[in-house]
């Protein structure tokens, strides 16, 4: 009797969290997939997962901080691990990036993978007058960071424009290091603060929101980032689930400053319940 | 009339700021010389100055926060470029660091430029329980901050020690990120504080008086560093001036929050005015 209970209120209880549920959205990296040597695995059920979500006719937007491909790229290499996802339903930085280096006539430096250079094909490099970061893995050597340390202190007013902060991301073989640490390494350097693009800014959210026609209060984000992903969707009225796959650590789920609105095994969990709640 | 009762004034203002002086604690790079490809340069005037300061009588040892190099390398350096300087003169964080790692039974994972392995060869590296971080240059690549990041993430208590915190030098082409953004960004993809040793540490300076026999209000710093000199020395009581050579730059003289007892154009002029007034 009492496990009927407990069991009674835990689904009341998610479907008072789940209600009025019409879209979600979805964090990449850690969520569909752990990246890695050969392109990364995808994580077990989320490729079915992401094919329920479609089938269900709930919406669907992949919003990532993903800068070390470009878009081309990473829908490639996701199609190859069998997820259906095209470059339309993706928000992610480098597009919003270049949109404000165009606005205010920015001329970039690029602190950035090789393989996310196509997405700033348009700019002009020429004699920088700001610094572009983004997740640049190997390419963060010495003599770039160095370069890219020189272009700001060399400016009167520094601009340093980050694609995401995150502090790690989790691959096969163990944690690496995201963009986050070295705009912290550049910012103290400069004695500047970075103007971030991409999760948890709210513009970024609410440009995603835009994209899948939703309002915050109906949408649903799903990340594996406590602070990046569920603490900058709450702070923009989305609810948000941490799923316990890519970065996630035990001891998020008692942060001290952010609380999800539920903790979930993976994706496929997640669209378990959201399918047998949202509506309801 | 005018000029020379200026000139009065100004001689009376350094016979003030100088009086008792006894010892000299010098910074060594900005000060003594510029870094860079070959080794580096001697700053004008600088090698006369040292001398100047030993046929005085005055007390003198050379208080750095190089960490790149070994002391034996570093004052080989410093003597090819003409100075008279002996390892026993030197104040330097590798031995402070040591001593902490043995009290505290730490054995380190070190992130730092192989020219100063030799200084940590009584350490215990294996299976490491802290990480020690120094300015390693080129040695700063990706995979080697992400395997610091990997020990201290595995940590339960996480122990990041820090020679220095140092925001950039200067070499002969340019300036170079020093060891503190990279302080700031294991800081930031950890979320712990890192224990400096080295300047602007107050133990630090305390270990340099007692090695040279002097009190704080005896003694005046003379480096090009704002903040780890200037502010470094003063919080401990040290009079402190800044050169205008290595990594000064003209807005130091207008720092909101750190205020030199003196600037002057390099250590030969800091030389001068000691000479002339410190025992006025």
């Amino acid at each position: 009797m009492r496990a009927m209970a407990a069991a009674a209120a835990t689904a009341a209880a998610w479907a008072q969290r789940l209600a009025g549920v019409r879209g979600l959205l979805l964090d990449v990296s850690g969520v569909l997939y752990d990246g890695g040597d050969g392109g990364g695995t995808a994580i077990p059920g989320s490729v079915e997962a992401v094919a329920r979500i479609k089938q269900s006719g709930l919406k669907l937007r992949f919003c990532t901080n993903e800068s070390q491909k470009s878009r081309d790229k990473f829908v490639g290499l996701l199609q190859r691990l069998g997820f259906d996802i095209s470059v339309n339903e993706i928000t992610s930085p480098a597009p919003a990036a270049c949109q404000i280096l165009k606005e205010r006539g920015l001329r970039p430096y690029l602190l950035v993978h090789d393989d996310v250079l196509p997405e700033f094909n348009e700019m002009d490099t020429s004699n920088p007058n700001c610094v572009v970061i983004a997740d640049s893995g190997d390419s963060f050597s010495y003599q770039n960071v160095n370069k890219a340390f020189r272009v700001l202190v060399s400016l009167e007013n520094p601009v340093l424009i980050s694609l995401g902060e995150g502090r790690y991301y989790k691959e096969s073989d163990g944690l690496m290091l995201d963009v986050g640490p070295y705009v912290k390494a550049l910012e103290y350097a400069c004695d500047i603060r970075a103007e971030v693009v991409g999760k948890p800014a709210p513009e970024f959210f609410q440009a995603a929101l835009r994209e899948m026609g939703l309002e915050a209060h109906e949408t649903i984000m799903i990340g594996d980032d406590i602070v990046s992903d569920v603490g900058g969707a709450q702070r923009c009225g989305i609810r948000a689930l941490q799923v316990r796959t890519g970065k996630f650590r035990p001891c998020d789920e008692h942060h001290p400053e952010v609380k999800a609105d539920g903790y979930v095994n993976d994706l496929a969990e997640a669209v378990d319940l959201i399918l047998q709640y949202a509506n309801k």
